[in-house]
Formats: structure tokens, sequence, C-alpha cells
């Protein structure tokens, strides 16, 4: 599947999510600490129901093995009949290339120039394929050297020549672990957009709480988001209330408002919702329809 | 995967669940009502994380498809590496036979003779084999006499001539959608005991609340039965409450007591339980592994 169509159908997932046709069952954690965790995210709508059974082990690349892992299912809600089993971490990269993007092109400025990635993991990667499938220019950063420069040749991006270079563009997506802040009080301009796009847990961050607290903060979901994504911390601070968030649901429905001025700092908040997932399984679905040459396995 | 394989694991679940070492998170339904509904059932132990995705379709049966569908995910807790995707119809017939029949020896009469089975579906025709398997004679009985014929063929039992001789039974067990009240006020005998397989949910029941209140009864797993389960009537209506219920597992491991005479008359409801699952489905994997001749797919 193309990034492009990617962020159609996630910017369509977003839409039918805001208008209550898609809904999303709190996903559930399954503890293997220190290790890992294992998450079962589900959701239904548009006559489906899915389930993402997918990992988060951090210690796993160094034993050579992918820190996300799993399968996303996807059944017939009319029948409870499982139309597809798919690769969790292909899924996720997808969705969450799409959710940078689309949140970057809907609250960024209309004349903005570059985008940079600050992260390139698998899903840093699969944010800058999507800023260039879009017609950007991309420039990726990594405090692995070596890895940026790989992932940017894989991507069609430029490395940045140092992280403050990255910082320093009208689009910036963070895809990290979350184990540093890399958006330090003030460290924002006027006019820039950042989605952050690393931290989902409950010691992660990726900015701080007082540059959140003077900035106009957006999120994918706000449940979510204030128990587990950057904003959690702000929330906990007392320096972000439900009031202050809006949702990007809402803002491309019309509900809500987005960037007011060319002047805005905008800040979207992803934590990754099972409503993406099912936008990418069902446009995989779709194209799987539209081969002419399937082989399906006879087991 | 032999009916005995399948008891002897499902009671060591029963015996780890009771002691701490594994543990469930609370199934999540997805609703596709009013066709039906899918459940996601985790749970971990045994350094194994599973994931059940399985419906609940009644209407499914007069289209030529099985109400009961899914997969059954179980995936490496040290490293999150997917191990298997098993087919959840299956996994669940094995295991609610395995229950059935180990909470009736559990809880039965020592000198208790034949076994009953109402109800002829996918999972009464396992409990039905199960019973069967452990050298039991089985009598059979459903709504419909030419099912409860198949049926009674396939598992080696006999057909019940009425649905009253077969509740004569020293052990019975009610494997029903859960819409008739199979067991009256007043209907079990001194010496019997009945395993509650069918009902699992808001609206059904296998056997009236005044019935449930006058025998000694048990359950699979408190939380669940006393919202799901036949109990929960009985817990509504102020019949029945925790101190009043034991758990199997804790009988299995001698902190609690089963039958203390052999006039008591014992009930066991069964909701059904993630655990039970993880035990067949790691039942499953190490029979793959002691197989000299397996091939594997190379996708």
């Amino acid at each position: 599947m193309s990034p492009e169509r990617a962020v159609d159908a996630v910017r369509d997932a977003f839409v039918a999510h805001a208008r209550g046709e898609w809904t999303m069952p709190p996903k559930v954690y399954v503890p293997a600490y220190p290790a890992g965790d294992f998450r079962a995210m589900p959701a239904s709508g548009g006559g489906y129901a899915l389930l993402k059974w997918i990992t988060s082990f951090p210690g796993n690349p160094a034993r050579g093995l992918p820190t996300v892992s799993g399968v996303v299912l996807i059944s017939d809600a009319s029948n409870g009949e499982l139309r597809a089993v798919l690769d969790a971490a292909s899924v996720t990269a997808l969705r969450t290339g799409a959710a940078a993007v689309l949140a970057a092109e809907t609250l960024g400025r209309g004349d903005a120039g570059a985008a940079a990635v600050i992260g390139a993991g698998v899903n840093g990667r699969a944010v800058a394929r999507t800023f260039v499938a879009r017609g950007r220019d991309v420039l990726l950063w990594d405090v692995d050297p070596q890895r940026a420069q790989a992932a940017a040749d894989d991507a069609g991006a430029a490395v940045a020549p140092t992280l403050d270079a990255a910082l320093a563009a009208d689009l910036i997506a963070t895809v990290t672990p979350g184990h540093e802040i890399l958006l330090g009080p003030g460290s924002l301009q006027p006019g820039q957009h950042v989605s952050l796009m690393g931290a989902d847990g409950p010691d992660k961050a990726e900015i701080a709480v007082e540059e959140l607290a003077r900035v106009r903060v957006f999120c994918d979901e706000w449940e979510q988001a204030s128990h587990a994504g950057d904003i959690a911390h702000a929330v906990e601070a007392g320096a972000l209330g439900r009031s202050d968030v809006t949702t990007l649901g809402d803002v491309l429905v019309g509900a809500a408002t987005g960037r007011q001025s060319a002047e805005d700092i905008t800040v979207f908040d992803s934590t990754g919702l099972a409503i993406q997932d099912m936008a990418v399984a069902l446009a995989a679905l779709d194209a799987l329809d539209r081969l002419d040459d399937v082989q399906l396995l006879d087991l």
C-alpha cells in the first residue's frame, strides 16, 4: 500500500471516529515486565471489527529482534468471519506515518516548507517516506548517524547536519523512544508544527511540560493521550486540561478550529489509535480485492 | 490433542491461576449487535502471553456459518514473538469439554455413575467426548433428535430417551444457548453435580435462581461469573454473595472445600477463562515440538 493511500484512509478514520461512526473499546495491556508488554487494541466500524495484538519490547533490537511485532486481525462484523491476518508492524508503520503527516498538513502553516523527522527507527522511516510521498523535502536525524543515513537513503530524505538544524524545520515529527526530552522550554519558534509520535507510556516524553503549556495542543484521542501520551505529564501537573486540548478529528470535521494564525505553534500528541489500524487494514483488504492475480494458500 | 491431555492442561491452569501465577486482564467485548459480538480475551503466565479473538453470532448456523469462530494467538513473553495462531473454535471446544469434566470429577460424588450432556452443539459434543475419553458412560440430549444422534455416534455416547432421563444422571453438563431454564426450582436431587457451561451473558440462564440458592455453588472466576454467568442473576437478586461461591481453582489447590457429603448438590458455573485457552494452546505448542515430521510453510 502506498503512503498516500494510508494518509487518505487514516483521514477518513479520524473523521468517522469524530462523528461517532467508528468506535474503540479501551486497549488492554498484558504486562511482561521488565522485558516488555503486549497490547490488545480493538476497534469497530464500517462493517468490520479489528483487533491488533502488538508488542513493545525495548530491549529486543540488542538481540536482533524487532521492538514491535504482532498481528492485526480484521473480521466481518455481520457474521464474525475473520477476513485477514496482517503484519502488525507494517500496519503500525503505515498508520503512524500517515497520522504524523496528516496532523502536520492539517495543523501546520499552509506555506510550510521542509519537514524534519527525528528518529530513524521503523516508524520514523515510515513518517519520512510519507512526507516524501506527499512531495515534501525531508531532513532526517537520529542519534545513530549510520542509521540516519540508511533511513534517509531508503526514504528519499536528506540527513540533517545537526539536531538543531532538524528542529528548525517548519514541520517536525518526533519518533523517538521518548527517553529524552527533545523540545525544552522555549525551544519552538512561532509558526512551527510538531507531531509527537514517540512517547506512548507513563515514563516517556519528547516535550517539556512548560513548552506544552505555551503552545496550541492537539491530540488523537483525549482519554488515551491524557493517560499515556506526552500531554499526560502536563495534565498531571495541572498545566493542561480537557478544554485546552483539541482532537485532530474535531478539526477535520470542522467541529473545532485548528491553526488560527501563522504565528501559532501547533503540537499534535499521537498515542496511536486502533481506528488508524483499521483504516489501513480496510485499505489493504480493498487493495487485495482489486488484485487480478492473488494466489490463496489452500491449507 | 486428546481430551485427556486437555483435562490435565486445564487442571494445571486452574491451579496456576489460583496460585496467582497465571493472570487474566478482563476480557473486552466489541459489540456488533444485533448480529453478534467479538471478544478479546487476554492471559499471561508460564512465559507466554495469549489473546483469543472469538465471536458469538447466534444467527450464523441458519446461514451455514459457525456461531463461534476466531483465532488464538500465543506469544513468547520474553521477547514478544508470536509462536502460533490456532483455530479458536477448536481450542474453545477442547477447553470447555475439559472444564466441564474436570469440575464434574472434582465436585461430583466419588462413586458417580453416568454423565449426561444436554446440548449437542460443538461444545456439547466436546464435553461428551471428554467424558467418554475419561471412561464414563454418557447420555446425550438435544432439542434436535437428529443432532443428538449424530453427536452421540461421534462421541461414543448414547442418546437419552428423554430430557428427564438425562437430568437424572449423577453428573450433568448443560451446554445450551441459555435461552431456557433447564433446571427449575427443586429439580436437582441429593448427590447430583451439574456443570453449567452454556449461559455466558446477561440474558442467559440454564438454572433457576431459587435452585442456585439451595445448592453448593462453585464457579471458574468470581468477577466474570458474577457478571455474566448463571450466578449473575442470583447475585443480582441478592440470593448469592461472594462468600457463598467457591472457585474451582481454590478447591484444586486445597484452599477451599469441594463436596462435603454424598448428599450435597454441587453446581459449577463456567463462563470460560482465557487461562483455559492458554492451557490448551501451550499443550498444542508442546505437542508440535514433539512431532517428528512437521512441515512448516515458507511464506
